[in-house]
């Protein structure tokens, strides 16, 4: 028995309801020493995308071997297969609907994945329509007390990707990519991300980065308390992401910029 | 000193005030050790049915000898009294007011109701507003301990029950019941069981289910993903209860369907 | 390695983002061992003055030597301080921006307050906008392990306090505050204490306490359910603090009481 493993939770299950509380229930009584801990259930009703960029922003974070159940499920009871992603240090439980997409797509990176089946590890009555609490709870806790990721099913190839938007180079020294996710604060990041900007803007002393959005340019700053005004500003956000923000206010509402807005970057 | 008990806590205290972390804080003075797992903190303000329902579809998934605090307690400071109440496997801490209704209905358990007096277990200087920091929480940590439930209290046979909608057979072979809870999704679940339709459909193989609501039929299958369409569709659901849903979408705002709507069931 | 420390967790990051699930994450990378619990992520975003009555609300509810990690920071990334303050029992760690101003103003506690500079206990690869995970929460568990708070940086006497409204003696007998709290339940708690009416009426016996909202005299009353109808009535809360209220309803949105509404107290 592990005493310090650590298992996520990440779903669209919401704050009014008991589900959350109930896989937490099932995971201690299959390991009662195991750490779990919620990164958030507020994913939108079955938005996939979101919950494959919270992943990705999230995993590593954690302990070597934390366990990270997701699941956000819209075809929950279908075929589609319950699946576990093995990279070098981290384990990824859930539907195989494209919600670790950005796990797939790590460099440097092994990745495995197995289609789970072993029913034994499953709760007995199993419903159809809550596989967190009867297939991905009990694997998880199942796999924090030591049981190898072989014993859950067979190692597949033709697991699920979605597609997350990349940025695109039109012309040298341009860059347009788009706003991905906004946080709880307005802030807007972007697909762009530091690397991207490291690896065009090689000769970085002598351009000057310019970053347009709403068909202007959107002055680039180091942090937050750094804009002189409420308009609108750009940094490198806390997950290397290229963001929009306004000083102690939000991006998103008072420029009306929502996920899908296009966003350009220029060496001057 | 026990280091694998649970301590659950429903409330309607929300996630803007810091009362749930109090209530933590104080369990883990008296119980540094224990497990306390959050079911819900979004209970409608003072909802006692919600509660009840609430309880009864989440204790089972926990580990034998978890204690359920719940706190939904319109009448705090009053003479309603706090309870301890047990069953073969489960403790549930809280306010005499209903809020364990479905627990007492349970078949084949046992139950019994101490009124919680003992006021060395309570918090020295407690107020009439804030029973769950300064008895309820005191009260389960010291349980979790070991303490005796009699070392609390006295049994009592007159605990409070509340009126939850009961289906009622209107014909042979009709079913009447209503829609008693919607969860984040918009899915409706009704007060119709599973063992409710076995009992009254007993010659299932030659026998059709129909489910009719909003004045229409409305197909059964199997589960979310088996809908055809975005109407209206119903199954039994995962706490097996029979319950209203859309796939992908929500039955509750889609077809304006709120608590209290009525369903019928009949075999065809 | 402390087993049973304690961390808790108030910021203005809401429940939808990562960041709080992240700031855990990195915790328990340092210490496995640790007690996580959140107090509310749900301030108001920015607003240091809800977080510092938070703090005041909570802090004494948990163990001693528990640390306050309290992360609400307009100014992350600029040069305001990240701080930790050690009470008598407890510590709190933030930025210095006056979220621990109720802490400084306790009677009869020792205060020394640290300027954290020891990047060693920080993040390697540290951002500019997210200062909970790279500076506040490796901090918090380095502490938990047992670091001296010595270790972190020097001590410095210049830290901020914000202003917090304080009631006012008007004339002899009567005393002028105003609400500074509403809970999720629309109750208002103002800036008058219990020992503030203690102070005043010493010769309560004789006296009888007369409160004044909203133009007219606000019934007192010992405990919610005490109230003959959904009119506004006053009480002693369980943080003794002079509050209004509605039985069964929300005196703020009822009486439209917000932040900052005054509040009077006479001796009839």
């Amino acid at each position: 028995m592990q005493h310090n493993s650590v298992i996520t939770l990440t779903t669209d299950f919401g704050h009014k309801d008991p589900f959350v509380g109930i896989m937490k229930g099932v995971i201690l009584n299959i390991n009662p020493f195991v750490n779990i801990v919620d990164i958030t259930h507020e994913i939108s009703p079955q938005n996939i995308l979101e919950a494959a960029i919270t992943m990705e922003m999230s995993f590593e974070s954690f302990p070597y071997k934390t366990i990270n159940v997701v699941v956000v499920d819209p075809g929950v009871g279908s075929d589609r297969r319950p699946i576990l992603a093995i990279t070098d240090h981290y384990y990824f439980i859930g539907p195989d609907n494209g919600v670790f997409s950005q796990i797939y797509r790590l460099r440097n990176e092994t990745i495995s994945v197995v289609h789970i089946t072993a029913e034994h590890y499953f709760m007995p009555d199993r419903s159809s329509t809550f596989h967190g609490r009867d297939i991905f709870a009990p694997v998880a806790a199942w796999l924090s007390r030591g049981i190898e990721s072989s014993k859950f099913g067979d190692p597949i190839n033709d697991y699920v990707s979605i597609q997350v938007p990349v940025p695109v180079i039109t012309e040298e020294n341009t860059v347009e990519g788009e706003v991905i996710y906004i946080d709880r604060f307005g802030n807007a990041a972007t697909n762009i991300k530091a690397q991207t900007i490291d690896d065009l803007f090689k000769d970085k002393t002598t351009r000057r980065l310019k970053v347009l959005a709403k068909g202007k340019e959107v002055p680039f700053k180091n942090h937050y308390a750094e804009a002189e005004d409420a308009g609108i500003y750009s940094l490198i956000n806390s997950f290397a992401f290229l963001e929009l923000f306004v000083n102690r206010g939000s991006a998103s509402s008072s420029f009306g910029i929502t996920v899908g807005e296009k966003v350009k970057l220029e060496a001057g």
